[in-house]
């Protein structure tokens, strides 16, 4: 090694041995007769001090810039003025001898934990960002959190199993990337948008519990926090029912507080996609805070107001303490309901005076007795501010649901260090497409429907809840998965409702179709968005900074400038053009 | 859970608990008033007793078949017969109801150890093969293989970091598996066929110490063991010598013996790439017995046998114990030795009689007092075999090199349950390629020299020793790397030795040499070939049976039928037409 020391470990109890560290320099102050270096390493940062009695040394230092690599050797000494900030604060290496190990150009940024770099200027040099300690720290709790996952499986008796990276495209769900094969001239591989199939046959084979930590890969058009590559955490159970599986992954995901983040988390409670619904008007509701929907329907109808009289639904929410919110703020909010990204007509409000009266933008429809019941229904106090919204049932809940994250986020609700899990049950198994005129799965095909609703298939099939549950954290849904059809029959039921052609069917399904025909297992999984459960573990928002080479919205790694062209003799053997 | 436990479990000391257990039919004993099934899964097998007071039972029992899946609840009790040949084969379950979980059609082959069924059948039908013991054992072994790296390197500090899938593609080297970008139209992703670039910018961003286990994928045209996509265990680390990466991951190496096959290897040996060639004709030497070449030339010239007064190069090896090879076994290894595929012109044998004679087939050349001399140097003693090859050194060192194997092969001293390892250190830095006139990198480009052999850069390439290692275990290369040069200076040297122009230089490798300039620390590392690794620790020749999901040798998934036809659609989307 050419250290004996790592710049993170060093500590007054060293006091007095000699050691050699290397690293970058992260700073120099120069005072003349003695020159003070940080050194900085992934481990820490450790304080070299130059000093007339080793000239060269001191020279030597004098002559390195800002990341410069180098190797000093001395003594470790205790310093005078300690520094409490970092865990090697307590002593620094009086430097008897210094060597330059690479010299470095002036970086374009900052190498500093609040950097002065741009977005762009850092992701173009990413090498220089990875350096910094937030975006490290990042990669290390990412590795930290892969390792107690595997852990934790391997403990529950889950194999990883590699599944094939080139696989073959089917039309269904998003894009596919696919790869020209030369050995296959016209022919193509497809990069797995997840495993499914292949999870799903390793049952057929017995595997009984199965993991793996791996790419997945979806050609879409880029939302701000997408990745065309990411990784998912992908696994599948035999002989379970959904409770086995609800049961396990909380248990996943309790280890992973408990190692990763030092948090024991209680019993998740579960939420059917119902009152999800209902309460929250989302899938993924935010519980880190209350403000749940309460329907004013009885109690604001019939008193003369036409907005809500001819309202199919009444939303309320109390914002708690907001009652002495100011007009401009309530004009304010108004507006923002009112955008076209959240698109209501309008906002209700009343608040809910100190002197217990009420103060509402309804005053004319609605006597201080009525007003008085909706608080009472909301849960509303002195100080606190109702909201209303009203209209069509799913678009209010869309837009309450906006509101009330919103409200979330005014009202300092939405801690990142707090975490609020919860499993939502119970999804339909299937919505119907107005634009298409058919039924879509909500999962995917291969989803169980509850065996107490089967018996809706003919009748309702919008009605039929399928053992189809996701794992919600924060707002966000950080996985989810189903207990599969396992059964010929039945999957062939599914296939003619979601509009499939037998030979549609067999066509995209046919080898799995096929493989449950030689004695397929009950079984079911989930997967959970690995990038997106880091974002989360680390306290942030946005998942590519727990990539370490991510790409932009546009697809591109701008670092290695790709995609690129290709030369003609690629193409040539691949035995494709490129149209004009 | 639709079982309380697994059909591995269960012992003579559970007698009496009542279980429920799930799994395949694996066989059937019908007696009429008594029927055995024994019942698999993952975990064993559990023996099933049905008898006529559980007649229900019985009768379902009756109606089944080979493969059906089945839940079967009873008692445990001790079996009458016992076979010591299972862990649970002191007990059975007397069965008091079961249940159809799914039927199955008759499997195309036997689902047991040595199975009927051909190697196409059972690629197409994977998923059945995969129920297979030996196979799921394989990938039992592999799964445990990469729990016990991780575990190995997390200690060691490493952080596995996930590099990009969709990068750049590159002409030099083997081909590239190319991604058309629809976002990005006419520019193409490559997929990695290492991550070689992003581990040295983890190190110039000071990651310090990185690993992954990942997928590389190769387009060449396959020969019978490769793949088309494989998985590394891919390492770099900084501030290290080469002497400080051979002990780390001759520590990962013991690390899997001992906790994988409990086995404690001894410290590896060393070997230069100059010793390997010398003594076994190639750079992956089969240790496990020794046969070492031996040359005769000052021994065997002068003496008048032109052939080998003529050759360069005179080489024995002295094969023990085969001193009783008949004429006409001798004649066979001489035609071996001819075949086009070895090339030798011819085969010269002394054998060691038991009298202490010698009988060789150039007798007339020599006298027995020359022959005794070349059984003195090759320490052949009564009873054994000297071999002897003949001519250009490279030629002559290779075909000894298949001899060599081929006897060991031929007198059983290739055991696969014997493991030697060794490293092969101080490969050439550069070879010449005679077809193209030019120097090509033997490891990489980015290899660094000696320091001790850099002065030889202009005068004498060819001799200069790289800082390159390779890892062998039983003839096989299961991992190789090198210190990497991290001088601007000295790179740029190297590339024009390789004969890129600065711009040619600039373009492939552009970035990596900026990086570069901002501080790279000195580094080095190594990848191993992880599915080879598997198949060695299995015992077994084959990396595709250590492979979940392989690809056939056209690179087809036949169970997938993958690569296939895309659809106009998505290739129009692509804008990439498939050439007629």
């Amino acid at each position: 090694m050419l250290r004996t020391h790592t710049c993170g470990e060093l500590r007054l109890s060293d006091k007095g041995k000699q050691v050699i560290l290397c690293g970058w320099v992260s700073k120099i102050r120069d005072k003349g007769s003695l020159l003070w270096i940080d050194l900085r390493d992934r481990y820490g940062i450790t304080q070299l001090l130059f000093d007339e009695k080793n000239k060269e040394a001191l020279e030597n230092a004098r002559s390195y810039g800002r990341e410069f690599v180098i190797q000093a050797e001395g003594e470790i000494i205790e310093r005078v003025s300690k520094n409490d900030k970092i865990a090697t604060g307590e002593v620094e290496i009086r430097v008897l001898r210094v060597t330059l190990l690479n010299a470095a150009k002036v970086p374009p940024f900052q190498i500093e934990d609040e950097t002065d770099g741009g977005e762009e200027l850092r992701m173009k040099y990413r090498y220089l960002d990875l350096r910094r300690n937030p975006v490290r720290a990042n990669l290390e709790l990412r590795h930290k959190m892969a390792q107690e996952v595997r852990k934790y499986l391997d403990l529950q008796n889950f194999i990883e199993v590699e599944t094939p990276v080139l696989i073959k495209s089917t039309p269904e769900g998003a894009r596919d990337f696919v790869v020209p094969s030369r050995m296959n001239p016209g022919e193509f591989y497809a990069l797995p948008q997840s495993p499914q199939t292949f999870k799903q046959l390793l049952m057929v084979s017995g595997f009984d519990r199965y993991f793996q930590i791996l790419k997945c890969f979806r050609d879409e058009d880029l939302r701000a926090d997408r990745q065309p590559e990411f990784t998912q955490i992908d696994c599948e159970m035999s002989f379970v029912t959904q409770e086995d599986i609800l049961n396990t992954f909380e248990g996943l995901i309790k280890h992973l507080f408990k190692f990763v983040k030092n948090i024991e988390l209680p019993e998740l409670p579960r939420m059917t996609y119902a009152d999800a619904m209902k309460f929250y008007g989302c899938d993924k509701p935010d519980t880190r805070f209350d403000m749940k929907f309460v329907e004013l329907n009885e109690l604001a109808k019939g008193k003369g107001f036409n907005v809500f009289d001819s309202a199919p639904l009444v939303l309320a929410i109390c914002a708690k303490g907001a009652g002495e919110y100011t007009r401009k703020q309530i004009d304010e909010l108004t507006e923002w309901v009112k955008r076209p990204q959240i698109g209501a007509k309008g906002l209700v409000y009343v608040k809910c005076d100190q002197d217990g009266s009420y103060k509402s933008s309804v005053d004319k429809f609605y006597k201080q007795e009525d007003l008085a019941k909706w608080a009472a229904k909301t849960g509303a106090e002195k100080g606190d501010l109702i909201l209303i919204l009203s209209g069509e049932v799913n678009a209010c809940r869309k837009q309450m649901n906006e509101l009330r994250l919103e409200m979330g986020n005014r009202l300092n609700l939405r801690n990142k260090d707090h975490y609020s899990c919860l499993w939502v049950v119970d999804f339909p198994m299937v919505e119907y497409g107005e634009e298409e005129k058919r039924w879509f799965a909500m999962h995917h095909p291969f989803t169980a429907p509850k065996p107490e609703d089967e018996h809706l298939l003919d009748s309702d099939p919008g009605a039929i809840r399928a053992n189809a549950y996701d794992m919600v954290i924060n707002g966000v849904e950080v996985g989810g998965g189903s207990i599969r059809i396992f059964n010929k029959t039945l999957q062939a039921k599914i296939f003619t409702l979601l509009g499939f052609s037998d030979e549609e069917a067999k066509k995209q399904f046919g080898f799995l179709m096929e493989a449950f025909e030689y004695g397929a297992p009950p079984h079911g999984g989930l997967a959970f968005g690995f990038d997106r459960l880091c974002s989360l573990f680390g306290g942030a928002e946005i998942i590519r900074d727990f990539i370490a080479f991510p790409k932009n919205t546009s697809g591109r790694d701008v670092m290695i400038d790709s995609p690129s062209t290709i030369n003609p003799v690629q193409l040539n053997e691949l035995k494709i053009s490129v149209n004009q």
